[in-house]
């Protein structure tokens, strides 16, 4: 339950502020699982509108749902000598598949894994889908024919992590992750930057989230990528949040599976992949970007609740012109498609239900008193503030979705401004070290690749190499790495990072 | 891919036709995981389709999604007694959390569990979650206030099961879980009968499936249930398919997490609880019950593709006039909220189409050559059979929703039919077995609970009781058991089953 604690203001102690929202705005919960954490409903909600959301962007890009097994044999994720070196340090391992009684050391009974039912080969808890599915797609692909595959999965993916932060990073989470099978470079190359593009829609459009594309360096890029795209968000603080990627793997898993189709001359060729996901880490980074000192805010879009209703009343005689009147306002909205909620309860009083529903992030409160009632309006409260105002009935579907619409936009460019305003270029590494301490921010640096200074700079400053943004490379022209001082390869985007 | 390899004939052998159905269709695959599956789209595309229509009920009972880790830890299963002993040999067990490098008796590089980290207690994969939830509500649960909780979980599950059979029985599988609680026991109990009678009705509205709702025995009872309520359908071959189950759980699980609640008269009570679930098994049924020897057949609610429009044209100048008007035959259906797909493979005669259709179970086929578009019409074939016949376009979505309603509705009086046809009274166990030996079928008789009757019947028949039916209890008056000859405490259903 929400503790009607403080929370922390921003300013005093951000991370704690995160904290906090989580916990007065109900969304998640620790649980007795190390790493793992509970989605409460209010933050499974928002979880479910984006992945909705996702889910018709993905169809109408031609890709199609499947499921595949939680259980990775140990031995594939060998198969790729990359892909192992990644993921070996964090792999969940089942070794037996039954239990059986057992005295604990407190004389009580209990249960232990029964070494009578230990695996002959571990299983690995996916870390993530590819080993097993390009085996599937071994079987599956035999002529151009049958290419491309389009498949996406939705699921729960575990990495045991041991520092980690609700939605931002844990052990447990749960993604979707689109795994591609091409007979050309080509296509595979324009599939990865498709879905780079679509996450970075969705980002925009539906989380008012503005981000900035690039391509990963080769010590960040994904254990088993020839290129790793990504989409990065600035959080209120200035830190980077990598909030989506999309790898073109070469052949690399075709390859490791042998996986060949026959083209149509008759030849053999190994198959081209993709793959691209994004998590529930999207909560985390909605939360981050929009909220407030007084709780949650979010973008319309994805509010589990866009409108809440609050009738109100003191008599009988109030109570009976104002809760039919709020109950036909609520359905006339959510005939419109709208998320709303009537907040009936009695017993509370208004200042009340306006506190809590300011921390759980509705958008738009409508209060509706005997004196609204006789006016035919009700009277607006915008969660991310301005001055009350009334909104007729007879004009409430459209003026209700104008609002909507004003407040996502409004936190779209709220968002944009913060980063175009936290964005530095700058040539020298002297200053960029000074401002990053005092200021923090982006950088946009020119840069030689090379993983060692990454190295350096990270130990020295903490900042990483964010990517390198796809908009920026045109004009490297004869451009000296900020930091070596050789001739630069790449305009980098450096910055601390979640 | 699809073999094109012949399906067997139900009458020939009723568990290779399943089996042939599920490959032709491309509905699942075996994985190199032993017991689990993989679902392939146009499979997993069912399940999604049920999914929607279950959860929009879900919410329609007020109920909430979340989501809890899939880990849970040892010594919570342990807590309720039952609970571990129904559970502990189907786990699969997670001990270790790290891999490291290892050379391989071939000589190659592996990786192995790493024995550096291995967990202090090991973590099951959860078979269900009432224990994590329960730990979980008892931080949740304080007064009376917050009562009811009303949460669903879609998740994935695994129970370690030797012999599996696709969707209907495999190690992982996908479900949802309600886990309710309440104040009362009567609430409680109203909570299960509720959503008992949410499964019934989709089942029949949705699934086209008729079920007999009722009551287990208790040695069929979920393992820490005071009841367990089930719905059960009838296979085409006779044999009963439990298709969903809701419990009643007492205030068990309360008890072994110690969740209580102060009421409004300051007084400390245990909470009541339920849960409830149906899973993929949902899809197996649907096969089972609706599909015939040349191929799948599925309700219309759950086809993943409703329509499937075919235009047939030889030259160029044909289909610059066959394949717009197609097209647009196909987006006004697709405007009316069908799942509508063109089939405008080149290379492939239209034959070939309806053959590829048929076995993949679209409910209805429109034919659209030069001569329909003349014509204004479309030519529909069903896929559960009758002469083909035009569908003028000018009433193209009343016409084409009226063929899959009636479709919809036939499937359900069939399966009806065949129920009704095959469910036998009787009184004299000589008879049953006799009869049942011959003919299969479900049998209703007086019987007087008890469990090793019961497990004699199924070593003699392998028939077991599948449910007391909450209608057929009222008028057991004086009956004698037709087993024991001892008073009858209930009226049982008998059957064999999956």
């Amino acid at each position: 339950m929400a503790s009607n604690a403080p929370i922390t203001p921003r300013e005093t102690d951000y991370s704690q502020w995160y904290l906090d929202i989580i916990r007065e705005a109900q969304l998640a919960d620790y649980s007795p699982v190390k790493g793992s954490m509970v989605f409460r409903p209010h933050g499974f909600a928002i979880w479910e509108a984006m992945k909705g959301d996702l889910d018709r962007r993905f169809k109408e890009t031609g890709h199609v749902n499947a499921y595949f097994p939680l259980f990775i044999p140990l031995s594939f994720l060998s198969k790729e000598a990359e892909h192992v070196e990644g993921f070996a340090k964090e792999c969940a391992v089942v070794t037996h598949h039954r239990l059986r009684g057992c005295e604990l050391e407190n004389g009580k009974k209990g249960v232990e894994p029964d070494p009578a039912a230990k695996l002959e080969e571990p299983l690995i808890v996916r870390p993530t889908s590819e080993t097993i599915i390009w085996h599937m797609y071994g079987q599956w692909i035999q002529s151009h024919r049958d290419l491309p595959i389009l498949i996406n999965q939705w699921a729960n993916v575990v990495r045991w992590e041991l520092k980690t932060r609700p939605f931002l990073r844990t052990a447990e989470f749960l993604w979707q992750e689109g795994h591609t099978a091409h007979a050309t470079a080509e296509e595979a190359v324009e599939e990865t930057l498709q879905m780079l593009n679509v996450y970075k829609d969705f980002a925009r459009e539906t989380l008012a989230i503005p981000v900035v594309t690039g391509v990963k360096s080769a010590s960040e890029r994904f254990a088993g990528a020839v290129d790793t795209y990504t989409i990065e968000a600035m959080m209120q603080n200035t830190w980077a949040l990598q909030a989506g990627t999309s790898h073109f793997l070469g052949q690399n898993f075709a390859k490791a599976f042998d996986v060949t189709y026959q083209a149509e001359d008759g030849s053999l060729e190994h198959v081209w992949a993709t793959s691209w996901g994004v998590s529930t880490r999207l909560v985390g980074a909605a939360i981050m970007t929009h909220s407030d000192d007084a709780g949650l805010v979010l973008p319309p879009a994805i509010a589990p609740i866009q409108v809440v209703v609050v009738p109100i009343f003191r008599k009988a005689h109030e109570k009976e012109v104002v809760l039919p009147f709020a109950q036909d306002v609520a359905d006339q909205l959510r005939a419109s498609g709208l998320r709303v909620k009537v907040d009936d309860r009695e017993k509370m009083k208004p200042g009340a239900k306006y506190y809590e529903w300011e921390r759980k992030g509705v958008p738009l409160r409508l209060e509706i008193g005997p004196r609204d009632v006789q006016g035919g309006s009700a009277f607006a409260a915008r969660r991310t503030g301005g001055k009350k105002f009334p909104v007729p009935v007879a004009n409430l579907v459209p003026e209700v979705q104008s609002v909507l619409t004003g407040i996502q936009e409004e936190l779209l460019a709220n968002a944009l401004a913060r980063r175009v305003e936290n964005t530095y270029a700058t040539d020298s590494y002297a200053d960029f070290k000074e401002r990053l301490t005092r200021d923090g921010g982006w950088y946009l640096v020119p840069w030689m690749d090379n993983a060692e200074n990454e190295a350096a700079i990270k130990a020295e400053t903490k900042a990483t190499v964010r990517c390198y943004p796809l908009d920026a490379q045109e004009n490297i022209g004869d451009k000296k790495c900020f930091y070596s001082g050789q001739p630069a390869t790449h305009m980098a985007l450096f910055a601390r990072a979640y």
